[in-house]
């Protein structure tokens, strides 16, 4: 029988989170898993990173075939302090991120700190899934994830992934779903962004909460991760970290 | 004669500091500007925004042709409130972000607050540009990059950006530039990103500073970015905000 397979786990929602236990849940009988997760809530923090203060790694847990600390940074700085510090003899086979609490398909990938977790996993050149599911509800049922996850994380680690790629896998709110569709992003944008609220203790004052909608620019295209979310498929969309308009090049070379 | 462009200004160094200054010294005389920036430093903050605390955004200047905000919140946060909170009829030709203290170029694009700022633009529709100096002093030159920044903000005016792009331009250090290329960015990687030091107070603990240098796998490429500025020319290259990686969709979809 060959090695289990080596993964390194984070997320964006904390290490407390129900997706990021569920996740440990599924893939800890069958990988060693090195789990580096922020030591709470870091939602919406893309691929930033601490640069202005220290960074603190706590350990958790440490049994066999599974390492776990917590740490006060952002999702990209877990991952970067696994692969940086944590390491022992055997390069990770794999970084999972998730179970995402909530949708992060086309535009929300750039937001998302679920992603800038994998997108570190994949500039240390380790391929990288990462899981969200459409439910916001921190008591959110993730068991119906569990064949999907199996099946994506060992086809992952099996076919390997081109290099600066990785896999966007959002879920469906259904309880069911439909099947899988592979996808592109869909063009979206959001909409009604702020809430003015009054600052209480400074009269006139007021502050900005962030809020909003999502709105989808071509509901009607069956290839996007929206469409496929919307119609109760999960939605497995390939990304690049090659983020070039490698159409304009030229292009732009006849006007600079 | 023609109206004056309007453009949205932010940054991630902050408000006070010289890059954001200089930019505002270029445009304001040619533009009618709208600028919203962080009341401090925001490096490395990717397209984070903020979603757990409210946002304060504080009037600084508001004169003919040039209105100044500060903001409490990220770039991302300081383009979303210009563009939700802060227009009156018009709508922005461009947003213009910069000039950053140090390289955006290559993989260091990810992280950067600078590009979070002007990707924000792109994702409300408005075409954008981000300017980056390879030179961190908070006192470095801007001035050799007028001309430059003129030049390219115009021409970005004039003959718009495809939806879901970007240019990102970066200048490298040398007070004179060899000329400019359009680029790619280039494959690079990050090494040695933390120096372990010791938690004052507490004996025995230790907490982890973000450190290393970037790396450049392909430094015989002379269509990258990195090469450019390696060899004294402005880098400009186009970025798209679709990471969907194409290639891989038929791929995968014989997988899964």
């Amino acid at each position: 029988m060959k090695q289990r397979p080596f993964v390194i786990v984070s997320n964006d929602d904390g290490l407390s989170a129900k997706g990021i236990q569920s996740l440990i849940g599924i893939l800890s009988p069958i990988c060693d898993l090195l789990v580096v997760a922020p030591d709470g809530p870091r939602s919406g923090k893309s691929c930033a990173m601490t640069t202005d203060v220290p960074v603190t790694l706590r350990r958790i847990k440490s049994v066999p075939h599974l390492r776990v600390y917590s740490c006060s940074g952002t999702p990209t700085d877990c991952v970067k302090l696994a692969i940086a510090q944590l390491l022992k003899q055997r390069r990770p086979d794999l970084v999972v991120t998730g179970i995402n609490h909530g949708d992060n398909s086309s535009i929300n990938s750039h937001y998302s700190g679920t992603m800038g977790a994998a997108y570190e996993g994949v500039m240390h050149g380790v391929p990288a899934v990462a899981f969200s599911l459409c439910d916001f509800n921190p008591d959110a049922d993730f068991e119906p994830l569990r064949p999907y996850i199996v099946d994506i994380v060992f086809k992952a680690i099996t076919m390997g992934m081109p290099m600066l790629t990785c896999l966007n896998v959002n879920f469906p709110k259904a309880p069911k779903f439909k099947g899988v569709r592979v996808c592109r992003m869909a063009r979206t944008h959001w909409e009604n962004e702020f809430t003015k609220a009054r600052r209480p203790g400074l009269p006139g004052a007021h502050v900005y909460w962030l809020t909003g909608e999502r709105v989808d620019d071509e509901p009607q295209a069956e290839d996007t991760d929206a469409w496929a979310l919307t119609h109760g498929y999960v939605a497995i969309t390939p990304e690049t970290l090659d983020v070039t308009a490698h159409g304009l090049v030229d292009v732009l070379r006849d006007v600079f």
